[in-house]
């Protein structure tokens, strides 16, 4: 269900809506931890210092004060002005990668490398909001941290978890496109293209100002001759879903030591994702990531016929996510937005659930004084996994039984003591209004009514 | 594992600690699940207007601002003393009450009433950091909500709900200590003590400073007799396991309408937490609990032994938890503070995992390429829902073992594919050494290895 946020950029879900979220979050977690991922929480807030030691997107962050020092201390130290340029300020993060690094560089004594985990969290940027962009969002990053080194193998690994993290969703198709930066950089270089930064910046482009332009950018900002910028534009365009992407590239003449290892990387991972993961991943030489960090492979996911909402995955190899005086921890991951990627299944009604309460059984009572031993009844049934509510006053059947129906739960159950001997019980389907006789101390609902389900496509209801 | 926060009152855990919170969080979820309580989630930032609504607790607010709007708009009306005063002020919530109440008006007619959820979020204070107490935490709350009215069975049906919750967690005995606002409300009354708010905050002071100290400020501040001080005492003083608490109040004497009807009100959940939940809950007449929204039932929690720590679970009956125009939305909830709770779990050593990783399995490499095969085997263990890591590069076993050790994995998988047919699987328990022959599509590991346990008492480790 659509509506819109009392706050822009906030967005909360109806309880259908988060049965949902939470499924896609429960896959997740459980996809992560069987690849042998930990799980990891920071705190909401870093320093000032922490968060804008890449110096970048400062423009997007919240600041965080205390309100009663705003007040109280105003002309002081600690007025909003002199605060901005204090490092020691506490904003909320805008990622996970950065609290990340800071918590391995401050508990690195007390993990064991390479250190894999995950970590499902919000975050907040202060951006101006609009479709598929919130500024408060849910993020699920896996990162494999070394200690000095990290065998690249941990590239493909990544990739492998995604694949299969993403394929267990309700979202249909996706892509996910990959490059490596060492590949673009050795081929501009034996290019003699020096400012292999610039063209990536240029390449980068691509989509939002065609080959035309970048080519002229290129020439004019860059120096390249036409020829030189042909050749970076033809690199951008091969895209292939295996390791053919290798021959087509030393068609195009170009040879450098730094081209032959990014080739040999992203085959790697291309090879093995075509294998196991077939029709999950291409290579696609136009990928540049905006980041400065990556120092590798770079990622970036589509959802098939929702690329204009962007990439709902991404991330790369970083040869220094975090350091420790000398001390260098290289790491490589990956990102779902996954409040992105919710918008959009709601938006595009890609999916819903069986119902919005994880109640399978009413308990409808006959008598006021019943309560106490519905309760019991109900314990019987939770005791076997069976979500259940015990009406809180004896009102007429029917209108116990519409209530239930309202609230989308699937059974109620009704008891009879008033014979000699032990209570009768009867359950009923409100779908089919079918009622039979049931024994509190086994019935069963179908396995498909035990709790809500997730199902693809738009609800009926 | 206690280490000192970076950050004061910023907890952060380790991963084997972060297991055990995610045992209590999914215990609890399940919990409430099985009650049909249905998840939701609000925003981290509430507006002032709506936060300081009920008149309190500012002092300990964290004021949310874009960064860039300080930096570049200090003149204007955005700045910091100007925004303290703005109602659309943006600020991080301070517990769940406060965003659900809000939640309910806005989303009103989308929910079912009487509408249970329960909602599991971070939130912060800005409070001095001290024992038990931190500026960020998670609280983990249930609330069922009427449209207009709600019956009062719901203040019993969410005591059982905690009781069952909170007996589900490695925390020891614990005791639900209850009281109603009516009850003390009507006795005051009855007594001839018409500040009756005022009673309650004096008796809320008698831990603190004693009987005989009330009874001087009931006397001093609110002009009554030694008898009446005495009687109001005597009240205070009364607690019990069952519904005897009435007979003990009716021998005080005093008489009242609104004092029977809390009395009704109480003996009515005690008695069914007595008979449903024995040794979990008391009537103790003296808890007051200082929100003055409580209009009958209130609810706190104290883990025995660990008194000083204050409560764990609060709560209680609010006659208006949100209002809409003339519509009212009564309330009955309680609130866990997990964070508290976990930060005495961690310092006593009440809980630990049995392994700081979800890995069961570590799959060895004889020779470098044969990842991919290895990558075969490990899926073959995660479809049975086996979390297994495979090995990065074949290095001497031993090494291979001892990685895998380090990081507590239980299981090391060796794969021979160097005989004529097909491949040799073996598998090495590390901590007896046994070394057996296994098959990829059927073995399992004992099932207490599946997955880290959480198990009571310090870990051995």
């Amino acid at each position: 269900m659509s509506r819109k946020a009392s706050l822009s950029g906030f967005h909360e879900w109806l309880p259908a809506d988060r049965i949902v979220e939470q499924h896609v979050l429960d896959t997740l977690r459980s996809t992560f931890e069987l690849h042998g991922f930990s799980s990891i929480e920071t705190r909401a807030v870093e320093t000032l210092g922490q968060l804008l030691r890449k110096g970048e997107i400062d423009k997007e962050v919240y600041a965080v004060s205390r309100l009663q020092a705003a007040l109280h201390e105003d002309s002081s130290a600690e007025s909003a002005q002199q605060k901005t340029g204090d490092p020691n300020q506490l904003a909320l993060h805008f990622d996970l990668t950065v609290p990340f690094a800071r918590y391995v560089v401050e508990n690195a004594g007390h993990l064991t490398f390479p250190f894999r985990r995950y970590q499902i969290q919000k975050v907040w940027r202060g951006e101006r909001p609009q479709e598929g962009r919130a500024r408060e969002f849910t993020q699920a990053d896996i990162d494999v941290v070394g200690d000095g080194a990290l065998p690249f193998r941990y590239d493909v690994d990544v990739a492998l978890v995604m694949a299969e993290a993403l394929g267990s969703l309700p979202i249909g198709d996706f892509t996910i496109r990959i490059n490596n930066r060492k590949l673009a950089e050795g081929f501009y270089r034996g290019l003699g293209l020096e400012d292999t930064a610039g063209v990536l910046r240029n390449i980068d482009k691509l989509e939002k100002i065609g080959a035309d332009e970048v080519s002229r950018l290129l020439q004019s900002e860059l120096g390249a001759t036409e020829e030189q910028a042909n050749q970076a534009l033809a690199l951008a365009a091969i895209r292939t879903d295996d390791t053919s992407f290798v021959e087509n590239v030393r068609a195009l003449g170009v040879s450098h030591e730094l081209l032959e290892e990014g080739l040999d990387e992203l085959a790697a991972v291309v090879g093995e994702l075509h294998r196991s993961a077939p029709g999950r991943a291409v290579a696609d030489l136009s990928i540049a990531r905006g980041l400065d960090y990556y120092t590798g492979t770079v990622y970036e996911t589509v959802l098939n016929g929702h690329e204009q909402l962007g990439s709902i995955c991404s991330g790369g190899r970083y040869d220094a996510l975090a350091a420790k005086g000398n001390r260098t921890f290289p790491g490589v991951g990956l990102s779902i937005g996954v409040t992105r990627l919710m918008m959009r299944m709601f938006s595009q009604s890609m999916a819903h659930a069986s119902r919005s309460v994880p109640t399978a059984v009413y308990v409808a009572l006959t008598h006021d004084d019943d309560w106490s031993a519905a309760q019991d009844t109900a314990r019987l049934l939770r005791s076997r996994g069976i979500a259940t509510e015990v009406a809180a006053s004896a009102e007429k059947f029917g209108k116990q039984i519409k209530y239930a129906d309202r609230r989308g739960i699937p059974f109620v159950w009704f008891t009879d003591s008033s014979g000699s001997g032990t209570a009768e019980h009867q359950v009923k389907d409100l779908r089919s209004g079918e009622q039979v006789d049931a024994d509190p101390d086994t019935w069963m609902p179908p396995a498909e009514d035990l709790r809500p389900q997730v199902l693809s496509g738009p609800s009926d209801r």
